[in-house]
């Protein structure tokens, strides 16, 4: 059965959100800016994108929350990310890391691992290849799309989280959260959201938010992925395709309700 | 009570938009970018988004009206709006600046200001907080968003305008426009705006659009904003959320008429 | 009259696309990334848009089909899509190509120029003056928008695409492809195709998805602009504006059924 506490706390987050309006730095990629930003906004966060050296640390400053995402990466975008993300830690600005394509090519896998070595991230989201591809290298993936289920990364993940000191939250179907000790299983969500290009992405992001107002990683990855998937089910309902769908998300973000997630949220606790 | 010439001159300027099709290049951010140039087909003009230092100056050449945004700047992206705004100048081709998060880091003040000071600018729009950083680079914003109000920012813009020779677009929940002579205060507008993303942006890329044909940038500047906003109100009639406000907003922008426009228009001249 | 046995194989090329969900690689501009990877992704097939040249040859190696698109060119984008396409070339990846603006600058008509001298491209799609511009670099455009009619460039195309061994695909109201030898005409579209941003741009890359599952340049292109046009088509049924059709058009290229492609494609085979 779902867990009611979790419920709870999911629309709580969803509250502080709502009242604090926190700024989330996203040094992300080109394919999922606009979405993201306007993901952020319509969830009730203050979106800013900036990605050059010369202002990431500044801006990062201002934020509460960084998200990190290495798609479309180039060396110097890496560079923003790391001198963002060392700032974050020093400030104790919570930080969202999104491996994707983790595992297609060796400039992402190094990349992300690089990111991991060198920043305390809070949370690592990804796709369950792009977490196996983050333990091993080998693992592969057809491009940014999953090759793996997510239960087949859930050990990787365990094993990581505990090795490094991260909460590690792999989605899919059904999502994982685990920081190597609790695990909670999210099974909010629609098939439709693999139609929408950057759904991963904003689910980092959303991670990013609720990790703005939530000092438990896990449970603000949680309830932040409930969040995002009972948007997509709200989205779901009479979308004629993957277009209105998406823009039937952003509705959904900006129109759920507390007492919605309450009722809607349907996390797990495993016991481990 | 509002104007009714500026009305009128609106609905002339969105007639000429649509029967002349200027061509606006737009050297801007990379989260607006896609919104922007369908925000700019929507009104009739036609867009083109370069910004390789190695074309600006080519691609300039052939427009009728430039746009500089200084979100997700980078010091390349600097260069471009500064050969791109010179060779504007050269040939006469109106320039609108948007100082997308002047105040939140030295990097966009500092540019912000440097593009003023090298570049014949005709129209800076920007939110209260971006304008008065512009003034007093002390100002501070949250990120992109204001912290102050536009009735706030009204002298820094009205001193900054007779300095440079430059009108100011200060907008908010009511905008104002003035070179330091004229001031015009413009109702139209909904709430809903702030929740799309690039929103301001796109106002700065219909000042410049209306700048192609409009020789007297008070009145340019005025009577875009008024068509912006009057296609956020339309948009939000039934809108279900965000989302689906963005997409009622290009249609807006297609489908008003001249006659929608000139009743609809919400422009009102302030004695000074 | 249409061709039975064309529009047979538009049906089967789309089921085949749904079957095997070809990994397409775009190297494509910062405007249209996001609408690309969701036409992609409604049309059944899988995007990924890296563009470091650090990880294009390791990314292509995965893919099914690649993109090369010259909108929002820099040098070091141009670099990598030579990089990628050779990468292609050497494992026999089909490629596609997308020369955005050449004829409005000389980086845009050159670097054209180069792509098809050092890479073996399968298809060129362009409109009517970036076609002429390859040939002719003296032609001209209006920033991205042709200023020539389909008609005016099949000449030109017919002896490019003899000269280069590549197939031609020139769109507008009616779409023309050849290799100079066999040549098609499609009429399926819609106007309001025009008013969105990047339509041209998903075009290619609808081409080079059909690449990935047909073999023949001139039947795989032609069939792949009738599937988009007739999305178009669907899309516009109701729709209220721009805003409205581009994301029905994400909901009809997922929805549009074989049957529906069958009985819908409006492909003419042309006797030279």
């Amino acid at each position: 059965m779902f867990d009611k506490a979790m419920a709870g706390k999911a629309a709580e987050n969803l509250r502080l959100v709502r009242e604090k309006r926190p700024l989330v730095h996203s040094i992300t990629n080109d394919v999922v800016m606009n979405f993201t930003a306007n993901a952020l906004l319509a969830s009730g966060a203050s979106p800013v994108m900036a990605y050059a050296q010369e202002e990431v640390e500044e801006m990062v400053s201002l934020a509460d929350a960084l998200v990190l995402n290495i798609g479309t990466l180039t060396p110097a975008r890496l560079d923003a990310m790391e001198k963002a993300g060392k700032k974050a830690n020093a400030l104790r600005i919570p930080v969202a890391l999104d491996p994707v394509g983790a595992g297609a090519t060796s400039l992402r896998t190094l990349s992300a691992k690089r990111l991991i070595q060198e920043i305390l991230v809070r949370v690592i989201r990804g796709n369950a290849s792009e977490i196996l591809s983050l333990v091993d290298g080998g693992a592969g993936t057809k491009g940014v799309d999953s090759i793996h289920r997510v239960d087949q990364a859930v050990g990787a993940a365990a094993g990581l989280a505990k090795e490094r000191g991260v909460t590690l939250a792999v989605t899919g179907k059904v999502d994982v959260v685990t920081e190597g000790i609790r695990m909670l299983r999210i099974y909010n969500g629609h098939p439709m959201m693999g139609y929408v290009t950057g759904a991963g992405c904003v689910a980092t992001a959303m991670v990013a938010t609720f990790l703005a107002v939530d000092s438990d990683p896990v449970e603000a990855a949680a309830t932040a992925l409930s969040y995002f998937g009972l948007a997509g089910e709200k989205a779901a309902q009479g979308a004629g395709g993957p277009g209105t769908f998406q823009f039937r998300l952003l509705d959904a973000l900006y129109s759920i309700s507390e007492d919605e997630l309450r009722q809607g949220a349907k996390i797990e606790k495993v016991l481990l």
